[in-house]
């Protein structure tokens, strides 16, 4: 059980007795359930009937997809709130990967100033990074997170029986944050899940407590990321410009952000070797791990070019400075570190060569 | 000097030292002023002069009225500010009235999660109501404040010299928001302000100064609006539905917020007469006072109807049960009351014959 600044993680059956105890405890004007096109028909027949109450509940789905992540899928969420008579009594049940979540939470937080809400999140990205720690929000065009507020769900259930119809490059997706988790908190636990050769669902359950665990404890000792949270953001500032580039050129495969956050890892992990002397025998093995679990991407020195141009976007920066997390080892980070962009050519190039 | 959750109220000369202060003391990337068309061009000449700092300004435009107090104005804000390149330690300062301050609180609380802003009321309304106590938000559709966060400034400044340029109507607007002020708190504020034949600058500043004291006082005993701070949208709940609906029907004129405010407050008064026993004089002395100075609106029967109808979405509603602020006395206000639509029909009817 792992202690978010608000809200409680819960797991498997406890999570639905200790929804439902919630739900009674509770007097809610009305339930929203979010979902999108997948969750509706993957997700949402197993969570239905887990749940009692007698309290009047309302289905809202949205488009699946990062693509739907934005303001115009907020209004319509928005809207459907408003002509479904929620009031601020209301609550907002996120069932979902982490757009639903992100976008669900903002959703709430921000409709009549504010109603609750609750995640239950569907994929193995969202148990183990988008529902938990209050961050909430939406793109802005191809640019990130960039609009949300920080608020915390009431509470969060993991389940991973929902992972069971996830498709592979979505597991992968979820992956790249637990492999992330490993590298700047606990090398045991990295050495552990670097080494996972297929994600069966019986490994998975410790997994996700663990990555959970590390998680939260950082996000309760730095809940607004003025420090430590930053740490979390290990392989995020390239990552997160690789996937905003692949998002808006359509001639560039599309890469789900676990994808990109890879990619990112082995980038931050060089530049690590380069300015905080990171270990080069683990800068391979960490290498040579994620290559062969998300194969290679091809960069040409434009796409670079743009990609290191769109970073000045990263929520992280401050007066135009590009602040990285480093690692001086594996579970040793450090936060606000300035890297020339030679040194991301270099990255890139390393990364090529691989 | 009125103390909110947060900030602080700030008057006159003694404002601009502490602004001044502030910007030196925190280290802003940059400083953006969001501004209407109108405080452009009448408000932003007299501001500049008197804010002393190294730090790069920039100037955000809307247009300017209630109209566009909505999602798409947000947008072009949130735009502007990424493509302007600011950054979480960006600093807004809202100077206009409540449209520039309620949607210049909700963008910056809102933008990269949450940047620090500054709001620089210049309507009479906006002084006395809209910049103090975190309230921030946007209309959906025609659904007043349906969006938003509460959110504290950092301060709060007041200088009426720039009322000189405000429009007739605009300090009427403003006014009611004062004499509601009086209603549920001060029967000694209700005479003075209730009597005002004229509004002088020089009158002004006292008056201004006791209404934003008496919201910062409710305000901090109950910042989320759990029980006394109800007690502000007294003439509110039938005022915002009459607000809204003038607001979508062309053949209506169109009603600013106080003067929708103003009608609001005799309905309501009339009902605490009805259900709570409010004094028949001093009904009659209000509505008398209230007509001189507003005049009268035309409702028909389906009208009525319809207005009856938006309330529905007020905030303040908990399972579709619409409650009411009204009044026993003046000064002692009581919250949540259920009123049947039989008596708000009767309330017009008064209204109308009055």
């Amino acid at each position: 059980m792992a202690n978010t600044a608000k809200g409680t993680v819960f797991y498997k059956e406890k999570a639905y007795s200790k929804i439902n105890e919630y739900l009674l405890d509770n007097k809610h004007s009305k339930i929203f359930i979010l979902v999108d096109s997948n969750t509706h028909e993957h997700c949402l027949p197993a969570f239905l009937p887990k749940i009692n109450t007698n309290t009047a509940i309302e289905i809202i789905e949205i488009e699946a997809g990062e693509p739907h992540k934005n303001l115009d899928t907020c209004m319509g969420v928005w809207e459907a709130l408003s002509d479904l008579e929620g009031d601020r009594k209301s609550l907002l049940i996120n069932l979902g990967g982490g757009v639903v979540t992100d976008l669900g939470g903002f959703v709430a937080s921000t409709f009549k100033r504010g109603i609750k809400y609750i995640n239950v999140p569907t994929t193995l990205l969202s148990m183990v990074d988008a529902s938990v720690g209050g961050k909430t929000g939406v793109d802005l065009g191809n640019l990130k997170n960039q609009i949300g507020v920080i608020a915390n769900s009431e509470m969060v259930l993991v389940d991973s029986d929902y992972l069971a119809t996830l498709p592979t490059e979505e597991m992968r997706s979820g992956l790249a944050e637990i492999l992330k988790h490993g590298l700047i908190a606990n090398e045991d636990y990295w050495n552990k899940v670097g080494k996972l050769s297929d994600l069966t669902l019986n490994d998975l359950d410790d997994i996700i407590r663990v990555s959970i665990d590390i998680k939260a404890k950082v996000v309760a000792e730095d809940p607004f990321e003025n420090g430590l949270r930053k740490t979390l953001n290990y392989g995020h500032t390239l990552g997160h410009a690789i996937e905003s580039y692949c998002l808006t050129h359509q001639e560039k495969q599309t890469l789900l952000h676990g994808e990109a956050v890879a990619i990112g890892i082995i980038l931050a992990t060089y530049i690590s070797k380069e300015l905080k002397n990171f270990p080069k025998d683990k800068l391979e093995g960490i290498t040579k791990r994620i290559i062969e679990l998300y194969g290679k991407v091809d960069f040409s020195q434009k796409d670079i070019e743009k990609i290191i141009d769109l970073m000045k976007f990263d929520k992280k920066n401050e007066a135009g400075i590009i602040n990285f997390v480093l690692l001086k080892d594996i579970g040793a980070p450090e936060i606000d570190c300035q890297v020339p962009n030679e040194l991301i050519f270099n990255a890139f190039e390393f990364y090529k060569t691989a």
